[in-house]
Order: structure tokens, then C-alpha cells, then sequence
């Protein structure tokens, strides 16, 4: 207690000698949640370290502690905490002691909770400045406290604790940044009203690891070797993997509204995805380049689907849930504590690649890499035992960057010696040697080229240095987190029906909780060998599809993602059996939405669909050239045509766009397909149609009423929707109704109503479009979801 | 001397009373060559083994060993031949001495050297038949002999010993069969006019090994396994390898003409491919829908090109053929002694697999096996010290038919145990234990499930046994046999100028016969550490592509495929610096046979080319539907755009067959194709147009004294062609000239004349079309190959 006020007494009295003597201004640093977890174990740490790289910088220092406890017993805190810092080893004690005692007198603690509080906190600061004649630099605050108390301090800090005109203002923002887009645009919009982009620094402490934070600065460095190597054509897999003992006691009043895709996944395994995948900037230290590229790496991510993870969750997790949040003994929790995702990029450099991001917490052990992985593409000639090791091509070819503790318990970069010799910085990074008898990836380490850091240093250190530099490229900005919450959300929102793997913890997890990947989606290896975690609720994978019948005909229903599964696989057995029989496989296509993921789908996961043999048509067509994005075609392209291989030849969108102009009836273009569908489709009996239906009955382009194509001849018409684009392009109920098979895909709660009405009325097609859908010699199967059946 | 009068006078006194006892008829087998290296190792064992196996099938037997030397001799050889042959350890001795001297008794040697010769036999057969009252069942001429003197064997055969009618004519015969696709056919055409097809055995005697007879049986029987991993999707790559140590010497007068790709690749390790690559027929013991699957497969296979393979020549090699063929010192032989060659098949089920051949002579090891290699798709969670090791799902995943010697030196089936455990024949297969110290392609033996034959059996007694048996699908067919040489024979012409890597032998090799795939070539790993073989002319390689100047423009000039090579490169960029300037690339492309090779070049090696901002049009097209095989866009999407992903909107067919009908002038095709032009290419200027050059100066399909396109207007054109199809679509000369580049390509001998003629021309467009072209404010650049320009 003495020395707390004669520190604060020390400070109000100048005597501080050294501030006065500096010429570049003064800094003062407001550690918000001073008295916290993080606070003491890192970011006093890391502000004791900042001055001391910095004491001779010709910046001044005061450090203001700051947090809700009233002002004694905060001092205490605080004081208990600045006790313990430490110099790094190659320190002199002397210099330390003497750096510590000044630290200690230049910090102070605060109690900051009503806006009184920062606007005393604001004149002191102003007060001190103008007694030591200092001209003012800057103010860094460091928000080390619960999200939701941002919005309340930010206030503050803006309207009392601004810096002067000249000076900057640096607010530093840790994670959570918000639950899902939604409300990270929330959180994005609020902080926005009281600080600027620039002056936001919002911390990925992973950005701080020095692993991480060396993947661009040795893409840059390493062009000449991985340009050639850094693509799909050479790159294997990657894995970017932080695998956690610890489990989530003591914090699961945190952990259970998160779960590890929000506390990981999202955050820091994303941005070392990024690091990877993005275009390499001419410039990689500027944060302007750095994020453009980003961005643009962001926009390739193909979307997660529901399969795209495998999930799990200790089997402890429950009760300590149960235990610390009060919860009856029948809760079920549905948070996953363990996952793995698949990522996939969709450029040209990435097309393929697997990008695996795992982590869990109760795993055997704790270990945090990026692992990229080769393709080998040597043939040793020489048998194994009768050739040099040394130099073999045959042996696995990586690249990791290993953020730490696991076997190796130091960050490292490791390059396989036959790939290549990699640049260093020297002053930064040295060759590591010993321990050769360690295995890093089944390889013994001396089959790299191992560099690790010259001096090791905790993230927080290296980050409250890059706010002090302000390296804006080391944090993330809200376009940056809001494209990630933007790319998490959905899949998040998929699963939080999935069933979860309950597995032990620890070295007892053995395989439980190794995956695979399947045609694009992951699954855990082992089929379950416990019981499933089922939440309170039914689980779209406890329904298997449904058959029965709907107006007569076949129905298949399920929810929609099992839905589009089974038509996806029921067109691709109509299309290798048609092919079989026929030779080739006229498919005719409707626009819309709900196809669209029936594309996607058919594109990802149904490589052996005979494409080759097919034949595309469409159903309908608006009237906008093919390149509008309103084009039934263009999505039909987009989502499926750009990615499977049908022969030119045989796509066939209609001619709505002829002779630069849109569905005129003189250019007959509803008679030119129909002359096409004559000449290829044998008896114009498409084998598959597949059609939707509209909230008012209709279906292709064949609405209520129309005075074309509900009768009469087996064509092509022109018709008119009630929306816009108003003309449209269709085939006629007739010729549909001369198809072989005809599928409708009925998706939605918005087609509950519909279908029901369906469900009741017989064969009206001027009312009901749909309705007169009757293939006078095939087969009609209705595909409606769950939502759509029963709403 | 004495014993062989006794067995022949024996055999005419018809003293065997075996003969008459039996029912299904006699057969006789005449071993042509009998006294050569392969009938003393080999065949005479097979035989005996045949009578041992069959001995009581009902059949009657007698063996005929014939070749050229005289009656007493012959016999002499023959007689120490069969005293040394041996029973299967497990026969009885009793029992074995009884049937050897019972084959000894029924064995005889016969000089066929004249007609009369054959007749005589003929003769003999007849009148031992007649006089021990036996029906005849066939006859086996096993051809045992250089391919030279096939034809005179067959004719002799063909006219004076065939069985009566109801019995049945086998010949069989021995590669090589031809040396390449020509000789082959010339071979093949020789034999039809002799015996029909269904007589000819032709013997690859991998077919009887153990191991690759048994490829087609285990994809057969594990087809529930087999079935969703065996393609291109779960297999990562397949070796087909067959290793010799010894090598060459003594043999270099056959091998000087060979060489290892005709000797083992074109026949052994194709056969070996086919089994694995081919579809599965529904009966796999069918002959005709084996072969029918074979052809098919045999369609699928990417043509060869010159880097498709890798070729090395021990260096002992020379002064082996100078030796043993008197050639002088300074003759340096071409024939490579090691080959490795990158295969891949063009299917939906395989595209993309690289399937390697390797085979080669003074190696380190004798090993030969076919290994499939699965793509690993597992994470392991669990770290991999601490894992189970025995069911991990992360080791590698094969399967190997291993044919013999080698480590584990015997016929085995190996699959992984974390694949699946095959179903396997009980009477012939048995699985193996034992040995668990043994490393196989880097796993313990005990990572697998291994299964070698119940009774080991050599080939030559396999194939013997399926003579007899008419088992036709252990041999090739004729048209089986010209698939293979089609394959090759572009290869084998390729390479003929190729450099050979020498090597010294033996384990001494180490790295120096390592391979890599790099984009879909073979190479060398490491850089030529040796003198290179050059063969006393100028190499391909030894010229970098020659920069001059042609009529004024600049000239690139190379062997052809050096030619297209930077050809290709050449367009590449300039579609990257275009795309990167203005977002998309138009390219206008020639039809005609040049460009095919530069299209495939494109298709194959050129992944980074923005494909997707690329815009296609024709330079000109033939007025037929472009479905058929003469359209130039047939050909342009058969070889590029089919392989490729620019977008459907992207690519831009000439409008020849408009309303069903080709190149009617009021249909207005052209008007139709230069508004298109208009609306999409900025001022109509094409950004790079590729044209080539016909025989009598011709381009795009403006032809001499063409009335329309050599100037005017720049627009689009009908034009007459003095060549079938005589009605053609052309861009004019005034638009081609509009162009930002203009590549012209020539190609070839047959353009010498023209090539010539140009350089010293002038500008006569309506002599000469081609030098018409001369863009306005473009760049034209010629690319001549050597033979265009030097002749």
C-alpha cells in the first residue's frame, strides 16, 4: 500500500526526470480489465516489454490500469501483478531492476465506470502532459473486457478521453467480435459510431504468433521456389490444426454460448487459412494490400455445407455444464467442443485442395501447426533399402509452420530438404539442429531444414509492439471479420442440429475422432461406437426419406439438404440407366432458386455422372440476355454447366436473345427450339424433366390463366409472368407431359401453403399450372421437403 | 541314341496301350523350335506338366518337337532336354517316373525344314490315328521361333497338316509380333491369309504369371469394395514396374533392335494396364468381352508424346553391341536399356491418374509388381506417437499384384488392412503369414493382407494348360495386338532422337534413374550428373528456338515440337497481359491439323491460363454442322475446349447451320457472326488471331483469287475452297488485320515449297492470301518449324 501512493503521489509531483527529456511525444496506455485474466497474464507483461524495447525510443510512457473494482483494492491487484514482471533472460538484472521500478512508477490504476470516471482520467492525463511540458503522441486502449461492455466504454472514450488534434487514438479490440454476422454487424455498426476504421486494432493473438505471423513475410521471401509449387497442381493437402488438453472447466459459462468453430475456427485458424490462400500482395507489409487480397481470398471460399465438418464433444462436458451454469440434469448441451472442417477454395490456384482445420480441447495433446503438404510426383527407380536416404525425391514433401508446444515446444518453420533451401531473415529466424531422433510427421527431423525464431516471444508482446508501430496489418479490420462471420455463419447455422461424437479426453480418444473425407464432405473414420448426442429435438439424419404418395404419384420427402441428396443421386441413376440404354440422356432444367442447390450439388458430389452423354434443355427461359445474372440459364452455368463437362453440343439454352434483340416473335425462337427438341430429342420425350412450383400453382414459365402453352400443342411458347422480367420462354404443358420422367422440387415453408392446396384439388391447369403436370406415358415423382409438406 | 529309336519305333508299332482307351480323341502337339533356348527352359517343361495334368482327362496325347537341324542330332538334343525334366515336389516319385517315361515314350523329334517335311508328318499323325483307331480332337503348333520364319511355317502348315474337319488348329505363337504398327499389321495380314484368328494363340507370357493372371479375378470377386474407390477420385497413381538385373549381353543382336519399350512395355506392362484400366465385362472369363472392355480402354489412352518418357542405356551397352555385332568404335547405339513411361487415360474413371511403366535392364534389384497406390484421405487426430498404430487410417492405402522375386520372392496379392480384406480364391490362393519383418513400399508386411498361390506354377505351364484348355482369353488378339503398337509406335518414332541417360549398373545407380512428373511430362530428377548419349546427329534440344526475322516480321523457328511448345507459351502470356490490362482475352483460332498438336499443348500443360476471361472465335469453319468430325470447331472442342473451363457464353462457333441448313446465304450467318464481333470485341480488333498456311498460300479460308475477304470490307465471309468441303465461313483479310497479334504456324515438310516462296514474295494477296496479312497497328510474328523452313 505504501508504494502504490507514492507511486500515484510520485507521478502528480513531475518527478519523474526522464519524461521531460524526450522530444517524440507522449503515450499513454489505458488498460481496460487491468485486474483480469488476460491482463495479468499477458498484457502487463507485454506493456512492462513494450517499454522496455521502447524506453529509448524517444516516446514517454504512463500505463493506466483501469477496471470496474474501486480504486484500493484495484491497486492491490494491479500491484500484485506488476510485482511479477520479468525481463527476458539475456537482460542484465541491474538494468531490469531499474527498468521495472521505472515501469512501476509510470503505472497507476484506475477505477473507470461512470463517465466521470474518464473524463477525471482525461484531465489527469491532459494535467500530467501540461506539467511535464509534453507534447501528446498518442492513447492506446486496450478493451480487455467482456464484448458486451464495449459499446458503454467506447461511448465514453469518445465523448471524454479523445486525444488532442495531432494526437492519434488507438482502441484495441479483442475476440469475441460478435456470435455470427448478424450481430458482428451489429457490433461493427455501434463501434463505428464512436471510432473510426483506423483507429480500431482488433487483436487475433494468433496474428502475434511468430509462425503465423511469418507465413506471408516467407511466401514473399521464397517466391522464386513456391511460385512454381504454390497451387493445386503441387500442393497435396494443408492442415491447419491447434489441438488443446486443456478442457473448457471453469469457463464454460463462456465456452458454452461459443463452442470451438466460434473460439478457433472463425478467428485465428481462418486468418492462417488466409495467410495461405490469398494472392500474395507486391507489397506484404502493407495492410491495405494484405486485406484486398484477403478479401478476395475470402470471396473463393467455397460455402460449408452441414457435411463439411465432423463435430464432437467431451464426454465431461455435460456435467461441467450442467455444474457451472446450473442446469437440470436432463440439459443437453449442443456445443461442440471438437471440429473438423473442410475448406475448399474455388480459384484457379486452390481448385481441389483440401484445406483441413481442426481443433478440439480434451485432445492428447497440445500442439498448433500449419501443415502444407505435397504431392509426389517421383518415381524412385532404386529400391528402398539399396538407396541413399538422403537425397531422396520419393520421401514426403512439406512446408509447416509450427506455432508451438507439441514435440518440437518452440515455434518453427520446417522445409523437407528436397524441396527446397528456404530464405530466412537472419536477424530473426536461425537454423535449429539436435534432436535428431525426434519424428515431426513421419519423418525424422532431419529431413527439414528447421529455422526457429532467435528470440521466442508471447504473442501479446509482439501485437501491443505492432499497435505501438501501428502495423495495422497485423489485426483485423471489420471488413476482414465481418467476410469470416460472413463465410462461418451458415455453416453454423446448419449444424446446430448435427449430432455430435461424445469422445473420452485425452490419449483414450484414439481414432474416435479421426475423419475422412467422402466426395467433398467429411465423416468421422470409425463408425460410432457410442451413443450419439442427440439434442431434445428430432434430427433431419434420424429421418430417412420418406415415400409415399402426393396427387397420385410417388412422393419423396425429407429435409431439404436430404431432399436435394436423394434427387441428386434418383437423376443421377435416371442418367448413367438412360445412358446405358440409350446412349445419351436428355435432361431438361428449371430456373429458380431451390435448383440451384440440386447444381451445386450434382457439380460437388456426383463425379461419375455420365455428362459426357448428356443433353441440357431448359424448361424455361426469362427474356434477358444469357449473361444476365437474371438468366435461368446463367445460374444454370454458374452453379453447374462451369464445372462438369458437357460437350458444347449438347447444352441448349433457349433462343430468347436472338438477332440482338429479346423474345420478338418474328425472330421465331420458340419455333427454332422447338425445331432442335425435334431434331435430337427422339419423339420429343425428354428423359427427365425436373420442375418447380410457384406460390400461385405455376410452373416453368406456365402461369395461372395463360393464354399459351397449358394446351393444345406439344411446343415452345412465349408467355408473360406476373413479375418482372415479364416475357418469358417456356415449354409447352404438352410436350413436358411427353417426358419420360418428370420431377418436382418443392422446397420451403413459403410452398407449405401450396402444396396443400395441391394436396386437395384435382386436374386444373388454368388455375393450377402444376396441376395439369401428367406424363401421359411416364413417370411423375414429387420431391418435397418437410417444411414445404408439413410447414 | 538307342532310347529314341525304341521311342520311335514304339510309337508306329502302336504299342501304347494308353491310346485306345480313351474317348475325347487324340491330340498332337508340334513344338517348332524345340531344341532353341525357350523350349529347353521352358516349354518342353510345360508339355510335360500338360500330360501330367491331363493324363487322365480322357484325352489321348503325342509331342512332336521340331526345328531345322538334321533328324539325329535333333534327337540327340531333344533326348537330353527331356531326360532332365522334373515333377512338382508334392507328385509322388513312383509315380513321376512312371509318366515321364510314359511323355518320353509319346514324345518324338522331327526335322521340318521342306514341305515334304510337313506332309511326312502330316502323314504320320494320319496313320498313327488309323491304325490305334483314334478319333482326332486338334492340333498345337506351338511356333517356337524367330518372327522371320513364321510365314514359311505357316503356309506349310496351312497346306499340308491341318486336322480333318471336327478337329480343331492351335497355333501359337511368340512375340515379338512386329515392330511397329506397320510391321505388326504386314505380320498380322500374313497370318490371316493362313489361319483364321480364332486358331492364332498369341503369347504374352506375363498373361500366365500368377499375379497378372489374377488382376482381372480379384477386381471380379472384390467388386463390392473395388467398385466406389477404383477411379480417379481414391487412386493417387499406379506402377506398373518390371526390374531386371541381368543384362543385355549376349542377347544384343535381338535387343539392338528392340529395346526395353518393345521388348517389355509395348507387350508385358500394356497387358498388365489394361487389366487394371479397363472396364470390367459382366463375364470376366469371356474372352470376347475382355477384348471388347481392352479396345475400349485402349481408345481412352492419351497419345504418347515425346517427354512422356524417360530413357536410360547402361553404359557397358556399347561396347556389348560393338562386340557382339562388330560394329566399329565409334557406332554409338540409340536402343534404350531403361524406360520410363507416364501414361494416362482419358475416361471419367481415370483422367488424371498418372499410371507409370518402368522397366529396365542392369537394374538394382529383379522385382516386377503393379502397385495401386490410393489417395490418403484421412486426418488422425491423434498425435502419431501416440496412436494405435494397427488401425490407423492414416498409413498409406494399396494394392499390389506382385509377380515375383524381389523381396518377398514369390506371387503375391497384397492389399492394406486398412483397405479391406479380399475376397480370395480358397483352392488357389492362401494367405501367407510370417516374415512380419519385411518392409513392402514402406509398411511392415504385417500392414497387409498378403495371399500367394496354393501351388506356384510357372507361366509357361499356365499358358500351356489354357492352350489346352482354349481358354483364348489368356492370349492376345490380333486386334488387342494392334491397339498396343497404335499406342506406341508414336512414341517409339518420337523418341527415336531422344537422348539416352546412361548409367553404370547395379546398385551404383542410386538416384541417377529417378523420375518426376512435372505438368504431365516425365524427367529425370536429377540434372544430367553424366555425358549424355547423343546419337551422331543434331537433337531437338541442342537448339534453343531460333529468333530471326521472315518477310519483315519477327521469326521463331524450332523442331516442331520445341516449336509449339513456345508457340503455347507465347499465347499464354500474351492472354495473361491482356486479361491482367483490359478483363478478357479474344482469341480467334485456324482449324487445320497444325493447331491440334498447340491445342492439346494448351489443354495439357498450360494450367494457368485464364481460361475463364478467355473469348474464342473461329478464323474460319467449314460448312458442316459442327457435330461433325470435318468442322473445325469439332476438332477445337475436342482438343482444347472440352478439356478446358471457358464459359459457355465465352465461346463463339461460326453460325454455318442456321435453320437446319448450312451456309445459306439469306440465312445471314456471316452478318450474324460480324455483329456478334461487334457487340464483344472492342473495336473489333481481336486481340491475338492464330493463323496457318496451306500448300498454295491460302489462310483462314481465303483462298487464291477469292472473290470475297481479301479486301473490303473487314468483315465475315463465304469463300469457295478448291478442296472438299468446297463451301467455307472465313473472317476477311481486312478484319484478321485489325488484329493486335497475328501468329502464323507452319508445319511440316509439305510447306517447305510454300515457306520458300514467301520469303521472297511481296504483298499479293489474291496470288498468295497469306501475305495479305499484315496487321494495321498489330504485331505479326511467324512460328516455322525446321522442316518448313529448311526442308
Amino acid at each position: 500500500k505504501m508504494l502504490i501512493t507514492v507511486l500515484c503521489t510520485v507521478l502528480f509531483m513531475g518527478a519523474l526526470p526522464s519524461l521531460a527529456e524526450v522530444s517524440q511525444g507522449h503515450i499513454s496506455v489505458v488498460l481496460l480489465g487491468a485486474t483480469g485474466d488476460l491482463a495479468k497474464k499477458y498484457l502487463w507483461q507485454g506493456l512492462f516489454q513494450l517499454y522496455m524495447d521502447q524506453v529509448s525510443s524517444g516516446h514517454s510512457f504512463t500505463f493506466h490500469g483501469a477496471a470496474l473494482t474501486a480504486l484500493e483494492p484495484g491497486q492491490r491487484l494491479i500491484f500484485d501483478v506488476l510485482k511479477k514482471l520479468a525481463c527476458p533472460p539475456d537482460e542484465s538484472p541491474n538494468r531490469c531492476a531499474v527498468l521495472k521500478d521505472q515501469f512501476l512508477k509510470l503505472s497507476q490504476y484506475h477505477q473507470l465506470k461512470t463517465a466521470e470516471n474518464y473524463a477525471v482520467l482525461n484531465r489527469e492525463i491532459e494535467t500530467l502532459l501540461r506539467q511535464e511540458g509534453l507534447k501528446e503522441a498518442g492513447r492506446i486502449f486496450y478493451f480487455s473486457v467482456p464484448p458486451f461492455a464495449y459499446t458503454d466504454i467506447a461511448r465514453h472514450i469518445n465523448s471524454s478521453c479523445r486525444p488532442p488534434p495531432g494526437a492519434w487514438l488507438r482502441v484495441v479490440l479483442e475476440k469475441p467480435f460478435g456470435h455470427d454476422l448478424e450481430s458482428a454487424q451489429q457490433l461493427a455498426a455501434e463501434l463505428t459510431s464512436f471510432f473510426r476504421e483506423e483507429e480500431m486494432y482488433r487483436v487475433d493473438h494468433y496474428l502475434g504468433k511468430q509462425a503465423v505471423a511469418h507465413i506471408l513475410p516467407f511466401r514473399d521471401q521464397n517466391r522464386q521456389f513456391l511460385d512454381p509449387i504454390w497451387n493445386r497442381h503441387h500442393v497435396e493437402r494443408v492442415e491447419i490444426v491447434l489441438k488443446e488438453t486443456v478442457d473448457a472447466k471453469g469457463r464454460t459459462s463462456f465456452y458454452e454460448q461459443y463452442g470451438v468453430i466460434r473460439d478457433v475456427l472463425q478467428n485465428h485458424l481462418t486468418e492462417a487459412l488466409m495467410f495461405l490462400t490469398m494472392e500474395l500482395p507486391a507489397n506484404v507489409s502493407s495492410a491495405k494490400e494484405i486485406l484486398q487480397c484477403k478479401l478476395q481470398a475470402f470471396q473463393s471460399l467455397r460455402g460449408l455445407e452441414k457435411n463439411s465438418a465432423v463435430l464432437g464433444q467431451y464426454q465431461a462436458y455435460a456435467s461441467q455444464v450442467q455444474e457451472e451454469l446450473q442446469k437440470a440434469q436432463d440439459y443437453i448441451s449442443t456445443t461442440p467442443t471438437f471440429a473438423g472442417v473442410l475448406i475448399h477454395s474455388d480459384n484457379l490456384r486452390w481448385e481441389g485442395v483440401p484445406f483441413l482445420l481442426t481443433s478440439g480441447k480434451a485432445l492428447d495433446e497440445r500442439v498448433g501447426y500449419v501443415r502444407v503438404l505435397f504431392k509426389n510426383r517421383a518415381y524412385c527407380t532404386q529400391s528402398e533399402t539399396l538407396r541413399d536416404a538422403a537425397h531422396s525425391q520419393c520421401k514426403a514433401k512439406q512446408i509447416i509452420f509450427y506455432i508451438g508446444h507439441g514435440a518440437l515446444n518452440t515455434p518453427a518453420v520446417l522445409v523437407s530438404r528436397n524441396l527446397f533451401r528456404p530464405v530466412m531473415p537472419e536477424g530473426s529466424w536461425r537454423e535449429a539442429v539436435g534432436q535428431s531422433d525426434l519424428h515431426i510427421f513421419g519423418q525424422p527431423l532431419s529431413d527439414y531444414y528447421v529455422y526457429s525464431p532467435v528470440k521466442e516471444r508471447d504473442a501479446y508482446s509482439v501485437l501491443i509492439s505492432n499497435i505501438y508501430h501501428g502495423r495495422k496489418d497485423f489485426f483485423i479490420t471489420a471488413e476482414n471479420l465481418l467476410a469470416s462471420w460472413g463465410f462461418w455463419t451458415p455453416l453454423l447455422d446448419s449444424i446446430s442440429h448435427q449430432p455430435l461424437r461424445l469422445y473420452p479426453g485425452g490419449v483414450e480418444n484414439q481414432h474416435l475422432l479421426d475423419f475422412e473425407m467422402v466426395s467433398g464432405e467429411l465423416a468421422f473414420t470409425l463408425a460410432e461406437p457410442v451413443e450419439l448426442l442427440n439434442p431434445n429435438r428430432l434430427m433431419p439424419s434420424d429421418y430417412r426419406t420418406i415415400q409415399s404418395k402426393f396427387r397420385q404419384s410417388p412422393l419423396v420427402s425429407a429435409w431439404s439438404e436430404d431432399l436435394i441428396s436423394q434427387l441428386a443421386f434418383d437423376i443421377e441413376k435416371t442418367a448413367s440407366r438412360t445412358v446405358a440404354h440409350s446412349g445419351q440422356f436428355h435432361l431438361a432444367l428449371s430456373g429458380g432458386s431451390s435448383p440451384v442447390i440440386l447444381f451445386q450439388r450434382l457439380a460437388r458430389h456426383h463425379y461419375a455422372f455420365p455428362w459426357k452423354y448428356t443433353h441440357i434443355w431448359l424448361v424455361d427461359e426469362r427474356c434477358v440476355p444469357l449473361t444476365d445474372t437474371e438468366s435461368n440459364f446463367f445460374s444454370l452455368h454458374n452453379h453447374l454447366l462451369q464445372s462438369v463437362r458437357v460437350p458444347y453440343f449438347n447444352v441448349h439454352p433457349m433462343p430468347v436473345h436472338l438477332n440482338q434483340r429479346l423474345c420478338v416473335e418474328e425472330d421465331r425462337g420458340t419455333e427454332l427450339y422447338a425445331k432442335e427438341i425435334m431434331a435430337l430429342v427422339a419423339n420429343a420425350s425428354f428423359d427427365l424433366v425436373l420442375l418447380g412450383v410457384g406460390t400461385d400453382g405455376h410452373t416453368a414459365s406456365l402461369f395461372p390463366q395463360s393464354e399459351n402453352g397449358l394446351e393444345g400443342a406439344q411446343t415452345v411458347v412465349l408467355t408473360e409472368s406476373p413479375v418482372k422480367p415479364h416475357q418469358r420462354m417456356s415449354l409447352s404443358l404438352p410436350l413436358i407431359n411427353r417426358a419420360r420422367e418428370v420431377f418436382v422440387l418443392v422446397l420451403g415453408k413459403g410452398k407449405h401453403d401450396i402444396t396443400t392446396l395441391l394436396s386437395r384439388v384435382g386436374h386444373e391447369p388454368r388455375k393450377w399450372p402444376i396441376s395439369g403436370v401428367s406424363p401421359s406415358s411416364g413417370q411423375l415423382v414429387w420431391y418435397v421437403d418437410y417444411e414445404a409438406l408439413l410447414g
